[in-house]
C-alpha cells in the first residue's frame, strides 16, 4: 500500500478508537468490559425467552478432527492414563492414585491438551493489544508467562447468560455459505433483524452465521487463521451504538479475513480492545440456525460461561442457546 | 476384614444394583442414563425459577493453586506462548502463527493442561467399570488408549439444564463443615429438604453441600483422593426411586470416604454405573450457599454442561446457578 | 493381493523369523536383546577408533521444523515457564518456583512435550509386537498406559556404545538421495563395505544412509510415516548372521515402504522383534557423511545412550559419531 | 542482612565477577562458552582414558519417581498413546496414524512431557540472567516465549565429550552425604584430587558428588529447590583460573544452599554467567563413585551431550563415564 493509503487507515482506525472506546466507563479498574451491560432484568429476560425448553450445543468437539494446522496451535488431544482395557486384562490392581485392590471396580482417566483458541471459545479482555495496552489501558506487560495479571478470562466466567440474538447470513443471501473475503455490513445486519422483527437490545449477544464453518466441517484447509468471511470493521460503530455486550461467530477471527484495511484485525483493535466487547469465535451455529429456520424464532436464552481457566488468553466453552 | 462380612458387602452390594439398575431403561444404544429424565417440560420448569436473574458460578478456578497432589493427578497447568512482554518488546512483529508486521497490534495465547478429573468436572459414564462393564452394560473393552468409543462425556454436552436443589448438610448441623468419613443419609438430606418445603422431582439435580471445600481451601491436604464426608452408599436406592439425574457435591468423590464396605467407591458402582446417574465433582457450593441462606431459596435454574471433550472420562465445565 | 501371495508372504515372513530369532540366547529375562554382543572389548575398541578427535551430531534439532504431520504424532515442542522479557521487565521478581527477591539475577525455565518417536530416537524393544508378543516372546499385555513394564527404553540406556560403520548408499550410487520405495539389499551393502575395505563385527552399529533426510529437510511432505527408502525385508538374515547389534537410518522406519511383502513393517518384525537388533530412526547421517567422504574413514566412534525414559516405547537421543 | 553486609556482598560478588569474566574471550557472537577449552586434543585424551570398556549411566530415570515437588516444575510424564493391551484386545487393527490393517503387527506409542530442568539435566547459557544479561554480554531480551533466540542449549549438543574426573567429598569426609548447608571448598577439591595423584586440566568436566542424591533418593522431600550441600560461591576463581570447562553435581542446584551472601545462586552468576562454565544438575554418581573406589581410578571418558531442544533453558541428557 502506498503512504496516502496508510494515512487513511490510519485516520480511520483512529477515529473508530475515539467514537467507540469505552476505557473508563465502568470505572478504572473494570475488568469485564460489555459484559456489564447485562444485569439481573437481562438476565431474567433470558430466561423468559425458554418456551419450547430446548437447549441446543454451539461447541464443536474439541478433539484431534478439528480445524487447527498444528504448529503454534494444535487440536486438542486427550491423552488416557488409563483405560478400560487396563481394567479388563487386570492391569489396573491395585488402582492407579494409590488406591488398593478393586474388587471388580475399575476406572478410566485422561488429560487435556489445547491451546485455549484452538476451538469454540472466547477471547479474553487479555488477548488482544493495541500499542501496549489492552482493555480499559491497561498495560500489555500485565500478561507474562504467568498469564494475565489483569482481563484474564476467568472475568468472564459466570457473566455470559443473555438474550442471544441469531443472524443467520448466508440464508438471507440464500447461499449455503459466504466466501472468503466477503465482509457483513450493518445494513444488512439491521435488515436480518428487520426481517425477523427483532431489534438488538442493550446486553444482547449477537450471534452471526456466516455458513463458512459448515462449508468447511471435516475438511477444514485454511478454515483456521486463513481467508474468512466476517463482520466489516465498519460494523464498529454500530456494536457500540447498541451496547452489544458479545459477538460470536462460525468463523476462526468474527472479522473479515483479509482485513479491509492495513492492519491487522482491526474490529478486534476497535471492538474488543476499546469498546469492550466480548468475542466468541469458531461457535457452531448451524443446529441452531435450522432450529430458528423451522420455528422461526431467532431470539432465545444464550448462555456461555467459559472455564475459569486464571489467567487465560481465553477459553474454551460448553455454550448453549435455549429456546 | 472376616469372610463374613466380605459376604455381607458383596450381598449388600449386588441387592443395590439388582434394585437401582436402569440398564435398558432408555433402550439398550443409551449413551446418556438419567439425563433421559430431563426433558422439555424440566428445562422450561428450570427456566421458571430464574426471579432474581443471578447467576452464580459453581466452578472453582482452573490453574495450578487447585487441590490435586501431582503424579497420576496434577493441576490445571497453562503454559503461554506468546505474551504482552512479547509485543511491549517488540519480539512478537511479525505475529506468530505466520502472520506478518503487526503494526501496533499484538496477543497472548496459550495451552492449557489439565487432567479432566483434576476440577469441578462431570464423571462420564464411560468413567467407572464394574467386573468389565459400564453404563447400560456395554464393555469396558469400548474404552481405549484412543479414549471411550462409547458413554463419553460429550453425550453430556447440552444435556444438563434443569432445575437444581441445593442440600446444604453444614448449614442444618449448625457446624462449619463436615469431617472425613461421616456420611449423608437419605433421612438427613429428606429432613433438609423439608426444613426448605422442597420435594425433589424427577430429572432434577441434586447438589450436596458438604463444606468440605470451604474447609480445606488453599490448604487442601489429602481433598484430593483422601478421606471426605459424602453421601452414604445407603442413599442409593432414594436417588434412584426418585429419579434425582444428577448429583454434585462439593468433594472429590461424591460418596463418603473411607467406603462403608469393603469394595471401593461402591455409590459409584451403584448410581453411576447402574442407575445412570450424572456425578459431578468438586461443584464449589459456597458462594450459592451464601446467597440461598441469605434469600431463603434453595433451588434454581442448575446449568452445566461440560465441554464436549470427545471420549473424555469427564470434562471440566463452567457450571452455573441462576436464581 | 490374492491368496496365493499372502500364503507365500506369510511363509516367507516365517521362514526368517525361524531363521532370526534370538529369543533365549541370553536367557529368559533378557530385555536388552542384540546390545547383549556389546562387551567391554567391543566398548575399547570404539575408543580406539578416535583419532581426529572430532564428534559429529547425528541428531536433528527438536522444535516445530521437524518432519511430524501433527495428530498421532507431532513435533516437539517447547513452552517457556519464564523468560528474559519477564526478568528485564521486573515480572520474576520475586522469582517463580517460591524463590525470594531476586536482586538481579533472573532466569528461563521450560516445558518439553514431545512424542517419543518424533524425531531422531531409538525403537524400545517394547514399541513392536507380533501376534500378541515382543522381543524375547514376552506378552504384549505388559505395555500398558503405565508403559512398558518390560522391554522399556529405558534398557538401552548406557549401553549403546561400540564400534559405529557408515554405509553411504546415495554416494555409492552417486545419486543425491534414494527414492521411496527403493530397497536397500545386502548386497549392495557388502559392496560399499568392501570399497572401504571394511567388515562388519559381531556388536557393530550399522549406519545407513539413503538421503532421503537431505532430499526432504524443511520441506518434509510425507517423510514421516510415507513411502521411503529403506532396507529390504531381505537383509534380516544377514544382519542375523553377521550379529550386528544396531541399525540407523536417517528415514522415518528404517525398512523400505511400501513393504515388499503383505506384512507391515516386516523388518521390525523379524529383526527387531526376534533377532533384538536395536532399531534406530530418523538418524541425521548428512554431517557425518560428509566427513567420511573427505577423509575416506568410514569406521568410528558411536555413542547413542537414549534418554532413560522409564518404559517408553523409544526416547530421544543426542547420538555422536566420535572420528 | 544489614547494609553493612549487602555493601560488602555486592562488592565480593563484583570483584569475583570481574575476575573470573570470560567474556569476549572467544569472540562477540560465541554461544557455547567454556567448552570452547575442548578441542580435538582433548577429545583424543578422553578417549585414550576407556580402559576396562565399561559405561557408565550418569542419568537417572526420567518418571513420576522422580524429585520435583510438582507446581513450576513437575516429573517427567509419559502419556502412552497406544499400548500392548490395544494390540492383544484387536483394538489397534486398523493401527492408529493411518495404517491399514496390521496383519499381526501391532506396536506401542507414547508422549513424554518434562520440564527441561526435572531431572539429570544442562543448565543452557541462557538460563541465567545477570542484570539483564546472560553469556557473552547477550541480553535476556533474546529469550522470549519463543524460546532462547541466542545461547540456546543447542549450542553444548554434539561438545560434551572430554576428560572426567570425579571428586567424592563424602568418601573423603568418611560420610555417607554431606548436609543441606554445608560447602565444598577450594582446599578440600585439591586435596581430594591430590590423594588420588590426579590434577585437573584446561577443557575438563568437573564431577563432585555430595551423597545428596544418595541421601534422598526415593524420599525426595525438598532436594529439588530446598537447602542443599554444594560448590561454595568461594570456588569460582579456582574454576576459572584451571579453565574447567563443565561442572556437574548429584544436587539440583550446584552450589550450597542457602547460598552464602545475600544473592540468588551467586555462583550461578559468577562461573556460569560469565565464566561461561556448563552446569550439570542432578547427575547421578553414586555408581560411578563405588566403580572409582573400586579401582581407584577417578578420571575417564565423559560424555553428556544433551538433547538439541532448540531454544531450550536446558535440557535432559543421557550422560556417561566411560572407564
Amino acid at each position: 500500500m502506498n503512504a496516502a493509503d496508510v494515512d487513511d487507515d490510519t485516520r480511520l482506525l483512529h477515529h473508530y478508537i475515539d467514537k467507540c472506546s469505552n476505557w473508563g466507563r465502568w470505572g478504572d479498574d473494570d475488568q469485564l468490559g460489555a459484559l456489564n451491560l447485562v444485569g439481573p432484568e437481562e438476565v431474567r429476560c433470558a430466561a423468559g425467552l425458554v418456551r419450547k425448553g430446548k437447549p441446543i450445543s454451539l461447541t464443536f468437539p474439541y478433539d484431534q478432527r478439528g480445524p487447527q494446522p498444528g504448529g503454534f496451535r494444535s487440536n486438542p488431544q486427550l491423552f488416557t492414563t488409563t483405560t478400560g482395557l487396563d481394567h479388563i486384562t487386570g492391569t489396573q490392581d491395585p488402582l492407579p492414585g494409590g488406591f488398593g485392590p478393586a474388587r471388580g471396580f475399575g476406572f478410566s482417566d485422561d488429560v487435556l491438551l489445547m491451546p485455549t483458541q484452538s476451538g469454540t471459545q472466547w477471547d479474553a479482555l487479555s488477548h488482544i493489544f493495541w500499542e501496549g495496552r489492552m482493555w480499559n489501558g491497561r498495560s500489555a506487560r500485565h500478561v507474562t508467562t504467568g498469564g494475565a495479571a489483569v482481563n484474564g478470562i476467568e472475568n468472564y466466567t459466570g457473566r455470559i447468560v443473555m438474550r442471544g440474538v441469531l443472524v443467520d447470513v448466508p440464508a438471507h443471501r440464500r447461499v449455503d455459505s459466504l466466501q472468503p473475503g466477503e465482509p457483513i455490513t450493518r445494513d444488512e445486519v439491521e435488515d436480518i433483524l428487520g426481517a425477523h422483527d427483532l431489534i438488538v437490545r442493550p446486553g444482547d449477544a449477537l450471534l452471526v452465521r456466516t455458513g463458512f464453518m459448515a462449508a468447511r466441517r471435516g475438511r477444514w484447509g485454511d478454515y483456521a487463521g486463513g481467508p474468512s468471511p466476517g463482520l466489516s470493521l465498519h460494523m464498529a460503530p454500530w456494536l457500540h451504538e447498541q451496547d452489544i455486550a458479545a459477538v460470536a461467530t462460525d468463523t476462526w477471527g468474527i472479522e473479515v479475513r483479509p482485513n479491509e484495511i492495513g492492519y491487522f484485525q482491526p474490529l478486534h483493535i476497535v471492538s474488543l480492545v476499546h469498546s469492550g466487547i466480548a468475542f466468541g469465535e469458531m461457535f457452531d451455529l448451524d443446529v441452531l440456525a435450522a432450529d430458528c429456520a423451522e420455528d422461526g424464532v431467532y431470539e432465545f436464552m444464550f448462555i456461555a460461561s467459559p472455564l475459569p481457566v486464571t489467567g487465560g488468553s481465553g477459553a474454551p466453552v460448553s455454550a448453549l442457546a435455549i429456546k
